[in-house]
């Protein structure tokens, strides 16, 4: 039987497995939602990916990533618009709830946070048409704070949804618990955002203490010190009450286990402590 | 001649010096402004940093740290309270420009860092009066998210104003750059700040890029991607024109250099790029 209310986030046995083999052990355990991510996808094809995902009627929680749009040249941030517009076909084709954007950090060179930002909001408002017309709302996702300069500059909620409500209609949020679980401003935010229709996914893992690097020691659920049951249930107050999907980065745990072990540890957390 | 406008933070040498050696290669170099570190005050002992100070006429610009005031029980909260009475008593001692705090993270198996907050509050009030009457302002640091679990659970400046108009007058804020640089509300916030009379101290390094270690990778300005010379100008616009203050943690970089490398290089960077 089915397993309710989980996906997967293929980053999470990516060391394991391609895509292909990660479905068939999902599957294996009943999960029946997954979310891959591109290079995963290019590396068995579009279509065959495409064909896996409506074979096993899997459902798609969204499509990673997206974004990487500040650049120093025109030329630059053109490609990355070019870009954005392959993922959003991606992500129809994968029939995905969304298109996870993960915005881009400084260009080369540059201490200007403010202009990365400002390119941000202005490749984001390039590519809406597109997505629009193909049915795929635009998740985008704040990135912890540490993250800033080589990785994402949209680092709050507050910040998001300020990016979302000057857009308008077709974009959201991706709530990733590691990247927003220490912010003051969390709740008031989770809110708003639901009020505005704007949740789009629930990313689950937790914060490890001590954390020994800054992008691959991401714990799984239960060994940190995130409050996951409260974060979701502000979620689930704020009306959104889609998958919660295991997003894992972890070089030297998670990544090296066997993937069966991998995928059995995030059922029994997401059944005990999520 | 003395050298206008920049304090060293004791913590920058600590590896290669202990209090009075500091003092006195901080002199060599004609930089006649420190913050010590209550672990190196207390290692020569309190009259003997006290006497350092006085005889050489140095400026103090802050005593790091009081703070960590969340934990489990109240024997711990209450032992945490009367620590913090003794550090505002050796600020005091040291004619230091502020006591800054660390104010902690969660208490050991916590996950409510919402509590951990309110505990944070109310130890600050708790020392506020013994603060005012020995003249010793506070200053809250809001310290980078990454640290929200194990070292401060206060991580914007926002967060830290907040607490500061509900406790009133004698405290302020820390704005460290590393902390608070990634902030979208940075400039907004330091307004506020400046507005309120609460900057009470500007600390000063870089964000290198890659940062192999949250705690210890600090960057010599310069090196890294904080626009300071902007930030620094958002201050002085906000009303404060005290020292900037050097405290890098580095321990493969800086630690490692001869002291008096270290403090040459604040010089030249101080005057080339903050």
């Amino acid at each position: 039987m089915a397993i309710e209310g989980l996906s997967i986030n293929l980053a999470t046995v990516r060391q394991q497995y391609d895509m292909r083999q990660a479905v068939e052990a999902c599957l294996k355990q009943d999960i029946v939602a997954i979310a891959p991510w591109r290079d995963q996808v290019h590396k068995i094809g579009l279509s065959e990916a495409a064909r896996i995902v409506a074979d096993n009627k899997l459902k798609v929680t969204g499509l990673c990533r997206g974004g990487m749009f500040p650049a120093a040249s025109a030329e630059g941030r053109a490609a990355a618009i070019d870009d954005n517009k392959r993922a959003i076909d991606e992500a129809a084709a994968l029939n995905a709830d969304c298109l996870v954007l993960v915005v881009g950090g400084l260009p080369e060179g540059s201490k200007d946070i403010a202009h990365a930002r400002e390119m941000v909001a202005d490749g984001i408002a390039a590519i809406l048409p597109h997505a629009r017309s193909s049915g795929i709302p635009i998740a985008i996702e704040p990135l912890h704070p540490m993250y800033a300069a080589d990785r994402a500059c949209v680092n709050t909620l507050e910040q998001a949804l300020d990016i979302c409500d000057l857009l308008g209609e077709g974009i959201g949020v991706a709530i990733d618990v590691y990247h927003v679980w220490w912010d003051p401003k969390l709740d008031e935010q989770i809110a708003r955002a639901g009020a505005g229709g704007r949740i789009l996914a629930h990313h689950i893992c937790d914060w490890l203490v001590p954390t020994t690097d800054l992008l691959l020691d991401r714990g799984m659920m239960g060994d940190g010190v995130i409050d996951l049951k409260r974060i979701r249930a502000e979620i689930e107050k704020a009306g959104f009450f889609g998958l919660q999907e295991v997003e894992i980065f972890s070089q030297n745990n998670w990544w090296k286990r066997p993937g069966e072990e991998v995928l059995s540890t995030c059922i029994e957390r997401f059944r005990t402590v999520c």
